[in-house]
C-alpha cells in the first residue's frame, strides 16, 4: 500500500526560473509525512512528548525529472522502504497531477533520536506498526 | 461576504521558539489568496500572461495576537478592503481552527503592475469584478 | 545612529516574477537584526536562556516600491523607533546597494514575552540600553 | 582546491526541534555556490541571460550528521566530483565553524539545460573551466 496525498504548487514555491525551487520538494515530501501521520492518529509533536524521541532525518536524496510550475497540483507518493530498528526510509514520488508525469523521487531515511541523551534509539514499536501498515 | 480556508501548520514552518515564524503568515494568506483565485478560476500566472500585468503587494501589514503551533490547523479569512483603479486591499484574520482563538490579523494592498512598462496600471475590470463579488 | 548590513539576493528569495518574494524583506530584516545582535554580544537564543524571555513581533508593516532581484545585493539600515517598557519598534529600510534605491521600508514592533508564564514583560534593561546604545 | 564559505544560520532556518530544518542544508549548498560564482565573476542570472541555457539540479543528496543550531556559524566546503559534457557534480560538507564538527556532507548534480528547447545540453566550455579552475 501506499499512502498518496495531491497539494497544490505555492507561487512561494516557485523561483526566478519560474518553476519549484528544487529544495521545496522535500517540504512537499515532508508535508505528505505529516499527512500520512495526521491519517493515523497523531503528530510529529506528540511523538516528541510522549516517546521523549524525535524523528530526524539522516539521509535525503531526490533525482529530479521534470519541474513543477505555479498552478499545477502535485500528487506526492510515499512507500515503505528499507526498515532497520532503529531507522526507516519512505520512499517517494512526487507527479504532476494533470498527466502524472513524473517530477522527481527519492527518498528520507529518518532514525529515532532519544530526546534526553540526544542518540539514536531504537524507533517506538507502536508507533511504526501503524506507519507500517499503513504502507505495507 | 468573506472567503475562508483552512490549511495545516507544517513543521518546516515553525522556529525554535516552536511557534510558527512571523513571516510565514503572510504566506498563509497568499495562499488563501491562491485558493481564492483558484476558486473564481483563474491564477496568477494567467494573470501574468492574459493581461500582461502582475499585482505584486505594495503594503502587507500583520498584528500578532497570539502563536500558531505545529499540530495546529489554522482558518485564514479574507475581506475587501478599501479599494481603487489601482489598487485593492485585502484585509485578513488568521484564527485558530480549534478553538477560533485570533492569532494574527492585518491587510495587503496590491496593485497593478503593467509587465511590459514595469509601472503601476489599472486593475483588469472583469479580474476585480470576480474578486468583488466573491468577496462583497 | 544607524545599524547597516549587506546581503545578496539569494536565488531561493525569488519568486516566479523573477523578483524577491515579498514575505522574504521581513527575513533580511530579521537578519540584520541578528547581527546587530551579534555585533552587541548576544543573540536571540541566550535572550531567551538567560533572560527567560523571547522577543516576538506584535506588529509588523511593510510598503514596497521597488523589487530586488537575484544578483542585487541589498542594504538593510534599522532605525530605533518608538519605545515603551514593554515594547520596542525597530524601522527599517532596504536599499538596492549598486544605486541606493529604496526597494522598501517599514518596522516591526517587538515584545517582552515571559516565557513561563507566555506573557507580556519589560524587555530585560541591560539588553534595551545595549540595543538604544547601538541605534540611539 | 576547494571553495569554502561562512554563513551564520538564520532564527528562520530552524525548526520546533531547535534544530535546522533538514531542507535548509541544501539552501546553504546553493549559497555557497552562488558565493562561488560570485567569486569567479558571474551570476545564475548571466548564465540564463548570455548562455540561454539554465544548471537545474539533477539530484540532490544529502548525509546528516549532527544538527546546526541557531547563533553556529556553519562552514560550506564545495569540491568538484564526477563530471560528463552535460552534467557536474558538486560535493559538499557544512561543518559547524566553531570545532570543525561535520553536521552533513552530500552532492549536488548539474546539468545544462536549453532555455529555447527546454532539453539537456553541454555545459557551456568557458563556464565549466572557471569552475573547474576554481575547484580543481
Amino acid at each position: 500500500m501506499v499512502f498518496t496525498v495531491d497539494m497544490p504548487v505555492r507561487w512561494v514555491d516557485t523561483d526566478a526560473l519560474r518553476v519549484v525551487h528544487y529544495s521545496n520538494y522535500f517540504r512537499y515530501v515532508e508535508a505528505a509525512e505529516e499527512e500520512l501521520y495526521r491519517s493515523l492518529g497523531f503528530t510529529f509533536k506528540e511523538v516528541n512528548e510522549e516517546y521523549k524521541i524525535a524523528i530526524p532525518r539522516v539521509e535525503a536524496f531526490c533525482k529530479y525529472n521534470a519541474p513543477a510550475r505555479f498552478g499545477d497540483i502535485v500528487t506526492v507518493t510515499l512507500r515503505l522502504g528499507e526498515k532497520t530498528k532503529k531507522t526507516m526510509r519512505y520512499d517517494f514520488e512526487i507527479q504532476r497531477k494533470s498527466d502524472g508525469g513524473l517530477l522527481c523521487s527519492g527518498y528520507l531515511k529518518i532514525i529515532g533520536l532519544d530526546l534526553v541523551t540526544w542518540k539514536a534509539t531504537t524507533l517506538p514499536a507502536d508507533l511504526m506498526a501503524k506507519i507500517v501498515s499503513a504502507l505495507e
